[in-house]
C-alpha cells in the first residue's frame, strides 16, 4: 500500500510521532504495568497528566492564571446547550455570528433558552464570505458574543477577532492552536478534540475565571461549568485516554515550535492546495471567497458531480483520503489540519493537476 | 516486576486479549492504514463496529428488536439528568431506591427536574442493606422507578428484579453482563463503560423503543434520547475509540461463553476473597450483609486505620493495585470485574491469609 494521506474533517489525522508513542507505552503507562485506559482516573499518575495538558493548553496559547481548561465530554453539539444553559438569562439576549451549519446550530440551541439575535447572517451567500467588523449588528449589551472562528463544512474561516463590549465565546473545534491568536480577547472557547487535538471523545473549554463566575444556576450539575472547574475536570470519570492523547498532542505540538510554527507550516500547505485550484482556470473551483479562506478546510467544486466522483475514487486509489465535500453541500473537501504533513499537501496538489491534465 | 493485579473500581482492569488486539492494530485498524483513532465516524468501517457493538450488546443481554443500545457520553452522571429531563414530568413522580451513594445522587438531579419519592432508604444503615422486594414502597403510578443494580461504593449488589407496574430504569454501570439478568424487565439501563464495558469514555444506554416514544420535549437536543436513536448513535461525532474497544471486550465475551460463563467466573472470584474474609475470626470485617454482598466490589475494615494503611501499601508492593476503599467510606475494597482473572482474586485471597498471619 503507498503513504495513506488523511484528508478527513474530523475525526483526523494524529501525528505519527504521538500514534508511536502511545502504541508504545499501550501496556505500560507511566511505569504503573497497567494500559492507560484501565489506570483510576484518581491514580496520581493520572492526576498529572490532567496538570500537565491543562498547562500546556495554556502555555500554547499564552493564557495566564485568570483562565481554566476543561476537559470535558459530549463534542461541541453539547457546548453549544450547555453555553447557554449557563450564560444566557431567560429574557436576555445573546449575539450570534452566522458563518456556517455550525453557527447555526449553537444559535437554534440558545434560542430554547434564551433570547438570541444574528449579528451576520451569511446563509444567503451560501456560507461563502466571513464578515468584517463594520459588517457585524450587535445587540445592546448581549449576555455574549458567538462565533465559529472557522467552518469545517463551508472552508471559511476568520482571520481577525471581531470587537465587541460583550463577552465574545468562539466554537473554535476545527482550527484551534492552528497558528497564534489573541486568545485572551475571548471569554471562553470551546473544541472537540477530534481535529486538531487528538482523537474524538473529549471537549476542550478554555474560560475566563471572571466570566464563569457570571454562570447562572443550571438545573443538572454535569451541565454547569463550574462542576467541572472546581473539581479540575475529574467530578465525575473524564475521558481518561483521550485526555492523554490530548497532552501527548499538545507536547509534541510544542516540540515542533508551538502556534507560531503551526501557522507557517499550515500555510504552506493551504498555499499548495489553493494554487492548484487558483491556477486550474475553472477546472476546480473554490467554493470560499478568497479573502475568506480557511487554512483547515480547503472547499472546491468540480464542472459535475460524475467527474467529482471520479476525483474522489482515483485520489483513494492512490492514498488521498477523504476528500468528499460534506454531506449537506457536496463538492471537494481537502481537510489540512496541523498533523497533516506538508508532503501530503503537495502530494495532494500534484494529483490535483495530473488529474486535470487527464481529464480538463 | 511481578504480575500487577488492577482492582481499581473503575477505569478498570480490562482483559489481556482486548489490549494486545488494540495494540495491534493500533496503527492500521480494518486495513484502513489509519489508526482507528483518526477515522472518520462517517467512515464505513465505523459504521459496522457501532452496528456490531449494538448488536453484540442486545445478543449478550438477551433483547430483541424493541430495544435500541446507544452510545453516548458524560458517563452516568449524566445519566442521572438526561433520564429525568426525558421521562419526569415537572409534575409528575419518579420513584428512587436509595441504595447507595450513586443512587442519592441520581435523585438528587431527578429532583431539579420534578417529583421524586423514595421507595427504600438505605443510608441509616451505612447502605449495607439491598431492600427485598416488601421493603419497597412505591408511589402511585410514578413515571418510572430507578435502581441502582451494584454499588461500587458500599459493595452490595441486587439479586433479583424488583416487581413494579412502573418502567423500571437501572444504573447498571458496576455489574452490567457479569451474569445473566432479566434484561427484558427493564425500560432503560444505562453504564459507564469503565467498569465491565471497557475504557472510560462512553456510556451505554439500553431503551426499549415503547418507553423512548413517551419521552417529552428537553430543551437541548443532545439531551434527548431520540436524537441519538435516530442517527444510531452518529448525531454528532462519537467517542469513536472508546465505542471499538467496547465492541472488541463484548467480542471476547461472547468467546469466553457470554453471561453464564461471566456468572461462574465470578462467582469463583468473589467467593475466594469473601471465605478470605469470613475465615478470618473478624480480622477483616465484610462491610455488606452477607444477602447483599457484590460480586463485583468486595468491601470491607479492619481493626484500625493504620492497620489498613499498612494493608495498602504491602499489597501495592506485591502488586495488588487500587485496594484503597471509597474516600467517601474508607476500609478497603476489591473490585473483581468481569475482566479480574480468577488467580487475581485468589493470590489476593493468599495474600490476605499471610497479612493476617504476620499482624493478626
Amino acid at each position: 500500500m503507498s503513504t495513506i494521506y488523511n484528508f478527513y474533517a474530523g475525526p483526523a489525522v494524529i501525528y505519527d510521532e504521538v500514534l508511536a508513542r502511545a502504541k508504545e507505552e499501550f501496556l505500560d503507562f507511566a511505569g504503573t504495568g497497567m494500559s492507560v485506559l484501565e489506570i483510576s482516573h484518581r491514580a496520581k499518575a493520572f492526576d498529572e497528566v490532567v496538570a500537565e495538558a491543562e498547562a500546556n493548553m495554556k502555555e500554547l496559547m499564552g493564557l495566564g492564571d485568570d483562565y481554566r481548561v476543561l476537559f470535558l465530554q459530549g463534542g461541541a453539539s453539547t457546548q453549544f446547550s450547555m453555553l447557554p444553559m449557563n450564560f444566557l438569562p431567560q429574557d436576555g439576549t445573546a449575539d450570534y455570528i452566522l458563518t456556517g451549519s455550525w453557527s447555526e446550530k449553537a444559535m437554534k440551541e440558545a434560542k430554547k433558552i434564551g433570547g438570541v439575535h444574528a449579528a451576520f447572517e451569511g446563509g444567503e451567500n451560501h456560507y461563502r464570505h466571513i464578515p468584517g467588523q463594520e459588517e457585524l449588528t450587535f445587540s445592546d449589551a448581549p449576555a455574549y458574543v458567538h462565533m465559529t472562528t472557522n467552518n469545517t463544512i463551508y472552508g471559511t474561516e476568520f482571520h481577525y477577532v471581531p470587537e465587541t463590549d460583550a463577552p465574545l465565546v468562539a466554537d473554535m473545534s476545527s482550527d484551534i492552536l492552528s497558528g497564534p491568536v489573541a486568545f485572551d480577547r475571548f471569554s471562553l472557547i470551546y473544541a472537540g478534540a477530534q481535529k486538531n487535538l487528538g482523537p474524538a471523545g473529549v471537549t476542550v473549554v478554555v474560560l475566563r475565571k471572571s466570566f464563569l463566575e457570571k454562570a447562572g444556576d443550571v438545573p443538572a450539575t454535569m451541565l454547569k461549568y463550574a462542576t467541572h472547574a472546581e473539581k479540575n475536570s475529574l467530578y465525575n470519570t473524564p475521558p481518561v485516554f483521550s485526555v492523554y492523547m490530548v497532552n501527548l498532542v499538545l507536547r509534541h505540538l510544542k516540540s515542533l515550535g508551538g502556534l507560531p510554527a503551526a501557522a507557517k507550516t499550515n500555510a504552506e500547505k493551504a498555499k499548495y492546495i489553493y494554487d492548484a485550484i487558483d491556477s486550474s482556470d475553472g477546472f476546480y473551483r473554490g467554493h470560499a471567497e478568497k479573502e475568506s479562506r480557511s487554512l483547515m478546510n480547503i472547499t472546491f467544486t468540480m464542472a459535475d458531480a460524475d467527474l467529482e466522483k471520479r476525483f474522489v475514487a482515483e485520489a483513494e486509489a492512490e492514498g488521498f483520503i477523504g476528500l468528499k465535500g460534506h454531506r449537506s453541500v457536496g463538492g471537494l473537501r481537502a481537510s489540512v489540519y496541523n498533523a497533516m504533513p506538508v508532503a501530503g499537501a503537495g502530494a495532494l496538489a500534484d494529483f490535483m493537476a495530473e488529474f486535470m491534465r487527464k481529464n480538463g
